[in-house]
């Protein structure tokens, strides 16, 4: 096999967050599920906007994250998204690039503004989301580019895509193409909510087109159909290369064929879990295209989502390399 | 007197901020004095921008965070000052208004964006600033509105305005609007720097207009031309109010007529620096509208000074009336 330009080429959503602290009665009042992820339209979201505290803007994006966390870390990651021509595509695409991804997305072609992520963040470090998806969601097949996801080791997808039909699309057209490399392909369960409006096609990629899957357990147990964890992780790892599956504070398993590794979550003081799974994703694939063991993966993994976790924002920013040691 | 509809109307620059966390070498690298504000055109604000590493925005600008963070303490707050109608305007006007500041400024008329602040945060907490001034720099006289601030218990200046001369100006006419009225005019002296180049303005508007003068230890010398803190503190007091100057962490020295008051800085883990004196005033002022001993006032503003260095970004969030128990 020819060997690649990138270890990582995530695709996803392209989206700068707006996160703000506040009560759990703002959650209640708003009629927001604490710890979901909800699609909004554009009137919602400045309703949503007008009410919340003052706020703070990052890049952000589930897949995006990771990437630009893996490329901290030491990776060679690359991302294919859509940002509109305004601001916050100019801040995405910034901050994307300066992390070390290589970003060669153009301009999404639809009159529509950047995707933007409304982020509740409660005293618990628990984030409820808003998404408008705006540009984001109108990617397709031809956004896609053939000779970079055969030049990449790994072709990570965003569950989320699967919202959007032509995204959704897009993600088997993207695995099969990494298939046809002969590279792996990678899906983030993203929300189990979307799993489960969407499980016939999720459980199709990942019988057929996927090699690892990340999944939490509310995730795991939408796709199975299964509440046993153990039951629902058998299930998965019989179809799949890898299967990563995250608990929280419970820390992660990890099964590959007869091999299953636990691994403990890292300390860490609980300020805001945005972007927690999007790092551990990170350090996970990170390690493994180091040829790293699947128990070193993890600790990569936990330490990497550690740092997430233990600040507010999704991407711990600076050099990274220090999780490898 | 009339009764007050605002404790604290503050006349300033609107900015949203930009921070990164950079290494000394980028510094270097670029030219820039650590811990000084520097006016950049558009030009020069791209040029760092792309060579900045990923961002977080925030509002900011520093009288602006004084009013916010009043208002967070409680106090009745508004806002004089131009952002354009565009996201990092919209982002602006947001976040202030939800802090609770009354911000009535129409959008500014010149075909200029928003104003943003460029501010590269190394370890040691210390901030370098990179401010593009766009539409806020075309504040004038026709911009103030008598009525708020005859309305107003107190009239905080941003020294930083004196760049412009049209800016500046507005500041003298809205001294002696404040005076006319029979109401307080405060100044913060913003940056040595600027007092500098625009001495004498600084020196009149201290002398003739100004009841409440906030300054560092380096903007303090500026003023009066003597590098010796006891010395240049007694040439200020003697022509205001209240003088209050500030040490960093040898923490305050409050002024007025005989009264000397000496304030410790409260204990605080340095992340960023940002906002210090900001949020200072800010408890300084509460405390004196709120009819506080100045020893209180420095109480008040110490531990709202604490809370903004101990986290990236100018205004710490959520309700901060703790700080006046």
């Amino acid at each position: 096999m020819s060997s690649t330009s990138f270890d990582i080429l995530g695709i996803g959503n392209a989206i700068v967050d707006i996160l703000a602290e506040v009560d759990e009665a703002f959650l209640g009042e708003q009629a927001m599920v604490k710890g979901s992820m909800a699609l909004i339209d554009a009137e919602r979201a400045a309703a949503i906007y007008d009410l919340m505290p003052p706020t703070t803007e990052n890049s952000g994006g589930s897949i995006a994250n990771t990437v630009a966390v893996a490329a901290q870390m030491g990776a060679r990651t690359a991302f294919l998204g859509l940002v509109a021509d305004d601001t916050f595509g100019a801040v995405f695409r910034h901050d994307i690039t300066s992390s070390g991804v290589h970003f060669p997305s153009p301009f999404a072609t639809v009159d529509a503004p950047s995707a933007t992520c409304l982020i509740l963040v409660t005293a618990d470090g628990q984030r409820t989301m808003n998404t408008f998806l705006g540009a984001s969601s109108s990617l397709s097949s031809v956004d896609l580019d053939e000779a970079l996801i055969a030049a990449s080791a790994i072709t990570y997808l965003e569950g989320f895509l699967f919202y959007a039909p032509a995204a959704q699309e897009a993600c088997r057209v993207a695995a099969g193409m990494a298939q046809a490399a002969g590279r792996r392909v990678a899906i983030s369960l993203s929300d189990s909510f979307c799993v489960q409006i969407n499980l016939a096609a999720f459980q199709a990629i990942v019988r057929d087109q996927v090699d690892i899957v990340f999944a939490n357990e509310t995730e795991l147990a939408a796709l199975t159909g299964l509440d046993d964890f153990d039951a629902a992780a058998e299930v998965v790892a019989a179809q799949v290369e890898i299967a990563v599956l995250t608990r929280g504070a419970l820390g992660s398993v990890i099964i590959r064929g007869d091999e299953r590794v636990v691994v403990p979550a890292e300390p860490a003081v609980v300020i805001d879990t945005t972007g927690a799974g999007d790092s551990y994703a990170a350090g996970f694939m990170t390690g493994l295209v180091a040829g790293e063991s699947l128990a070193t993966c993890g600790l990569w993994a936990s330490r990497a989502a550690a740092a997430a976790i233990s600040r507010i924002g999704a991407r711990p920013p600076g050099d990274l390399s220090a999780f490898r040691a």
